[in-house]
């Protein structure tokens, strides 16, 4: 029987549930891999603080040493989040030819490269498939199910609790704000939702998806990002009326030697299979050359889920002790195969709502400056006719994002164009 | 570098989707994975014959014993189909000491096991990702990425042809013959369509996937299984207003330590994930205890996506070359922890409708028939009042299958019953 004695850094909730499912399937997972975990060590703040499952006391410590100098821990995983003390420990157990897996996007987005060079020197691994939309394999799936696939496209739904105050306000009519009340009180939502609602944490995780399915690093700074405050209930009335539904979603494209990566509030069909995803669910929609379209729907946080993946990158690491698997950025390397361009220029059809005066000659001029800067008119709808200020709202074909701001910028001067209220793109 | 050569079993539809990805991929393959792989013998049955792709004449072969005897040929895909001659030719390869990747749902349902323990023993691996949904990576995921979790239910679209003919049916009105001719003039259907419309494709896959979730074999004789050619349009009409979308569906349910595995046409809420799964598409939902509901999505046939999950599976192969992974079936073996038992009377919500005389008692003596047999009513709906012949739908509570049998052959036996027009299970 082999006995793998695993470190926690962190008892945090995925801290928790990872322990519990070790506690519970313990039996099963050596029956059907043959591996005994066992978490020998965990390293907490406070170890007198009352925890809502029970663990054995001495197994806690406050001391990282205790941990990182423990020569029969050969498994370490990191549940601190944030970038540091957390990168920082996570280098000493590396060095200390330790496998670490964790659940921290924001540290993988940004250190992932450095911190997997660093593995890969010390003969150890770094897992990290908890750290993107909790129980969803989309990081083995990437790494190990789509690898004959040149991947062109993924949109992804990997902040639940965006995609829980979107489906609220769709469905019930109430507003940001009112809804994010209600998130914060139900536990939804943290005290401070500016991670969430803002798109960081959605941009930490495309980061992550976009660097393996194009083999190129993704660095965060390349990533355009807009979050869901100014969203409001009349976007998403008119946005239905026209068949769309509307989603915080992260993007990345590749098309030929160039990639495109943002993460912003998006109109999609209503048919599209990512509309279906309603509250604090998670999924992820891929576009490879061979598969076609896949998707892969579930849990994208919560202590099981995320403790589920968690568990099962313990297990890989205990079966590829020997030879870790690393992924590869050929497209980063010297001399590469394709010399690869960020496009910060994207292209997308635009929903865009205005408040115009109903008066004659209004929709000449703002299709004056849409065409002046090449921005061409798929639809208009113009609501409530003969009262003074009344809704226009264009949907464009597809149009560079420079150009729509220009012509924006334009359309905003026109006199009787009272307010430009939003502009969303559209993808189908 | 290293090279690793392929011999082919076959060259149809998929055998070709899986040779185009090498040659058009195989470079980033390279790159990314570091395997250089070579398709070096393809066995046919006609050398000469006209293909739709070009491939070097020299690398096909009639004979079978070039490919099993040639000692450069460590990996072997089998594309040929059914239980014989593939199985003689798969457990001669693995007897030679080369690595099996197939596609074969039929000969892995029904032979996976012995031929799992001859690769075992022979130091080689046998896989078959591509035997189920295609190019959505299921398997994978049962067995490496959701090891950490008790599997309690399955739920799969796994047929694409009946996914069609059921979604053009609900979509348009039409009848199933009606459907099912245009799908085999599309070529979406076989000439002969057995094995899709009766149930038999999704038994082998359900096979299969139940199998892995649960360590435990299920053969093909303990699935309940129904064929589509019954469903007619009125059936999908009255369900629509019930609130349902009729699927295909191959359910796999284990609780405590019972199994039940049937495949059956399914009514399933209009707002089920899997009720947005619409044509040719497959889709897997999964229940697991620490993951939550997963759903995966995508392609369930066609030669590009299916030849995507056998390269990967070669790929997969070549990394696990010394160390191929098998799945466990722990609940067969002797002593085994659990004594697993089959379930063949298994429970579900039903609908059912009846076309009746229109007369006062008719629904007591229904009822009554129903209550006789401890099947509890939940809903009823009575059509067209006041004609002699009107339609009386139910939706029961969760009844025993055995238990509805009874009830029905009473109710086929009421005097002002002219016809049971058909019975469908409801699952939530």
């Amino acid at each position: 029987m082999e006995e793998v004695k695993i470190g926690f850094l962190g008892f945090g909730n995925v801290g928790t549930g990872a322990y519990k499912i070790i506690r519970d399937n313990g039996n099963d997972i050596f029956l059907s891999e043959g591996v005994r975990l066992k978490v020998a060590k965990i390293l907490v703040r406070d170890i007198n603080k009352k925890r809502n499952v029970e663990v054995d006391n001495s197994i806690l410590t406050d001391k990282f040493e205790e941990i990182v100098n423990d020569p029969g821990i050969s498994i370490v995983a990191e549940f601190m989040g944030g970038v540091e003390p957390a990168r920082d420990y996570v280098v000493s157990c590396l060095k200390n030819k330790k496998t670490v897996v964790t659940a921290n996007k924001e540290l993988i987005a940004k250190h992932g490269l450095e911190l997997q060079a660093l593995a890969k020197e010390n003969g150890v691994g770094l897992y990290y498939e908890a750290s993107v939309a909790g129980g969803i394999p989309v990081i083995k799936i990437l790494a190990e199910s789509l690898q004959a696939n040149k991947i062109g496209e993924i949109m992804g739904i990997i902040n639940g609790t965006t995609n829980y105050i979107l489906t609220k306000m769709s469905e019930e009519g109430r507003s940001f704000s009112d809804v994010l009340a209600e998130a914060q009180r139900l536990g939804y939502a943290e005290p401070d939702p500016t991670a969430d609602i803002e798109g960081y944490d959605a941009m930490y995780k495309i980061s992550i998806l976009s660097s393996m399915a194009f083999h190129k690093k993704v660095d965060v700074d390349k990533i355009y990002r807009e979050g869901i405050t100014q969203i409001t209930p009349e976007d998403i009335e008119y946005g239905r009326e026209l068949g769309f539904a509307i989603r915080l979603l992260a993007i990345a494209k590749k098309r030929n030697n160039t990639i495109e990566v943002r993460v912003h509030p998006t109109f999609i069909p209503l048919d599209h299979p990512l509309a279906a995803v309603r509250h604090s669910f998670n999924a992820v929609f891929l576009k490879g050359d061979a598969v076609g379209n896949i998707m892969l729907y579930g849990r994208g946080a919560g202590d099981l889920p995320t403790g589920s993946a968690i568990v099962s990158d313990i297990i890989t690491a205990c079966h590829q002790k020997d030879k870790h698997r690393y992924i590869s950025f050929y497209n980063d390397e010297e001399g590469s195969a394709e010399k690869i361009k960020f496009n910060d220029d994207w292209e997308s059809e635009f929903f865009v709502r205005l408040t115009v005066k109903d008066k004659p000659g209004v929709l000449a001029k703002i299709a004056g400056c849409f065409g002046k800067h090449g921005v061409s008119i798929a639809s208009v709808i113009q609501k409530d006719r003969g009262k003074d200020a009344v809704p226009l709202i264009f949907v464009t074909h597809l149009a560079k994002e420079l150009s729509m701001k220009k012509a924006i910028s334009d359309i905003a001067e026109v006199e009787d164009v009272l307010m430009v209220e939003n502009i969303i793109p559209v993808e189908r």
